[in-house]
């Protein structure tokens, strides 16, 4: 099933959209887990494996759980010094090997997100060393061969993250061990502030100091599993409950939206929408009716009299000068009474008290920044109309005291560009600029190169 | 002059880094803007260009001024209903055309800056309009061609940077006018929260709504030239001022790092921390010796007693389960009393305040996460030594109540792994994690396809 197999070597991220989509299944991901633990060989990374049927066994019981888990049919591996139930837990000392009956702290946070797991790694015995040779399950090589080093304490957790066995490893971080392994493999390693994550399960190193750690291949896969993880820990007196743990960016995404008919343009913006999405924390999804609405006021209600107020004197002076469409854009300004001017921002006021409540509950939203492309042709054809179009999901943005960032967001299928936009409340720029960064993929140039 | 040419295609932050090293000097790139300019022929981007010899005037007077200028050498297009002093302004109006003899409040700004000021860009008449025809000097087609509009109002502006003309322009934006276009090319465009850049020299579209806007080809060149815009406008009454600007991130950069003679490993922790440098707000520069002193206390310090204070009994009870090196590093913690044990932690202390410090003026510092990578053999040569050069800049992490995160930062020129880690205050996991996607290029698959 070539579809599946490709599928089965994306992150966390991808995965969601794979097993959303139906083009993977839980247990085409176990099947590829395997195949790939088995054509490496004697890599060194493992200390034990799940028994094969456990972990079919698990991808059955995930066809019933509901694929909006968090972690759902991601496969990890688990450092063997953290407990995972029914396997045993060596520290890499066949001695100190035991097989507990219960998961650690975090194994459990991981399963109930649907997480498969998969092994327990190789490491530095008792988690003590940073260079990965430690151990009498041998070395693993890093990945970028050479005889160079995976690094330690966290050695297998780092190369099966950095090798594309799984997407998410467990590791622990006393001195380095989650960090110095993830340098020498190329992988991102998150270590949290201690007591975040919850060590119990944890063989101790330094108790006062261990944590539990994360490697995975791009920062946005970290920070999904942070928020799995972190949390109070009953069991290890080291956790700190009560204090801020990482929230994440909530998004507001659009309920429903009006593209002219274009479905290029829907599809593109669906699939920069969904991304965004899938990076963020949370989403929650939102009407824009009251945002356009407040958008119709500015070329339709009392607002066009502004345009007026700047022009009156110079049109009366210059009554060629001005372009016809232009001209009666702002002529409109003169239908319009002071009374029609209040009410109209009585009516803005409370769509401004709607916004404050949306930014109450979410710190973006993100929307199309046009419906539609035009070409010169068709936009002279209709100037007037096509223009409101042009404007649908920009222009309330002042009125309601908003700022806004519009990013390029890939193309439609037949080739034209597709922007979106991040909007926020006044003074959020810092925010708009690094949700688009943490948020969006990369700008790829859409455009010729420079002569 | 090939070089020069090709560094003058760059962003804000490479032109930051093709003026720094000479690769660039202001002449050769107002003379490639030109060159550019002419090269398109009538494009109808442009209302006026300023006059080649005031721009190379400008070229000369900047070869005296300081290249660490945050725009410095930076060609800027600004929309023609922006004044610039000695240009005329006509708001795509030929009859409403006038000369201001000063600079608008953001063109100032710009200029202060170190911007060269090219000319002045296309527009909808009077900034009414958002699809870039309603103009007498012409429609800019999209870049993306195919008799595509470019959008509008800021039609010019939006066209100069996506077609690689400038890296940056400034546009205005009352209903749209800012981020239409900025679409419809495949361009980033910001528009700050009204007030937050002044606008005063800007004609009038709805007074109290109109705002300056900035185009760019990324999101970290827009953040930059917020930076410079935004701030008080005496001559603006919509200009907010003691409100919250936006501030970016300040960046700990270290003084002086101990590679181990690794060079190429020096080189590439550089390339990285320059590059997170030049898209921060601000650096400051740390010494590291406190950070080493408290690392050093894990190994050669009462801590390793931890260890001790968890294996003693295994330990005796199995004298031969454990390995050699291992055992060595985990009885070292029998030598230290009580005594040795609070001292250490008072001084712990100490270097947690000047932590304390670091974070109160910076909000992320850079590391090299290894500061150099062994073989296999070359660590089994000299394991206790070159493990505690593995931990040199990871060790104190946990003592010192921090976290990290450790990511891909691109390779060593002779193709070895180059990671950097960004450590920030304990709970500091949401801003490390957006901090690495702002600061940090995305990282590139550096390992083999996952078969």
């Amino acid at each position: 099933m070539q579809t599946a197999t490709a599928a089965s070597s994306a992150g966390v991220l991808g995965l969601r959209t794979a097993y959303r989509t139906g083009t993977l299944r839980p247990r085409d991901m176990v099947e590829a887990v395997l195949a790939r633990i088995a054509g490496r060989g004697d890599d060194a990374v493992w200390i034990t494996v799940a028994p094969a049927a456990e972990l079919r066994a698990r991808a059955t019981e995930l066809e019933r759980l509901d694929p909006a888990l968090p972690l759902y049919g991601v496969p990890v591996a688990v450092k063997d010094n953290i407990d995972v139930a029914g396997l045993p837990t060596t520290a890499a000392c066949p001695a100190f090997a035991h097989t507990p009956t219960a998961d650690a702290g975090s194994v459990r946070r991981l399963r109930e997100a649907g997480a498969i797991v998969v092994g327990k790694t190789n490491l530095d015995q008792f988690a003590t060393g940073l260079g990965g040779g430690r151990s009498p399950y041998g070395a693993p090589e890093s990945v970028f061969g050479r005889d160079l080093i995976s690094g330690g304490s966290s050695s297998g957790s780092a190369v099966a993250v950095a090798a594309g066995i799984v997407p998410v490893a467990l590791g622990t971080d006393t001195a380095g061990s989650g960090r110095v392994p993830a340098a020498l493999n190329g992988v991102v390693g998150l270590k949290p502030t201690r007591g975040l994550v919850g060590a119990s399960g944890v063989v101790p190193a330094c108790r006062s100091l261990d944590c539990v750690s994360v490697f995975t291949r791009d920062i946005a896969d970290a920070a999904a599993v942070l928020r799995v993880l972190a949390g109070p820990d009953p069991h290890d007196p080291w956790s700190r409950t009560g204090t801020p743990v990482p929230r994440g960016l909530t998004l507001a995404l659009p309920e429903s939206l009006d593209f002219e008919g274009d479905a290029a343009m829907r599809a593109a913006f669906e699939t920069a929408a969904d991304m965004a999405g899938a990076r963020a924390a949370r989403v929650v999804r939102t009407s824009v009716a009251p945002l356009r609405e407040a958008g119709d006021l500015l070329y339709g209600g009392p607002w066009v009299a502004e345009r007026l107020a700047v022009l009156q004197d110079f049109l009366a002076a210059h009554p060629d000068g001005v372009l016809p469409v232009t001209r009666a854009v702002i002529e409109k300004g003169a239908a319009f009474s002071a009374v029609d001017a209040f009410r109209a921002q009585y009516r803005l006021q409370e769509l401004k008290a709607w916004t404050d409540r949306l930014f109450a509950t979410a710190d973006v939203l993100v929307l199309p920044t046009v419906p539609t492309t035009f070409t010169r042709a068709e936009l002279a054809a209709e100037p007037v109309a096509r223009n409101l179009v042009l404007g649908r999901y920009t222009q309330f943005t002042n009125l309601l005291d908003l700022a806004a960032l519009a990013v390029p967001a890939g193309t439609t299928a037949d080739g034209r560009p597709c922007g979106v936009t991040l909007v926020g409340p006044a003074f959020s720029e810092d925010r708009l600029l690094a949700a688009a960064a943490a948020l969006l993929p990369a700008p790829v140039p859409s455009t010729p190169e420079v002569p």
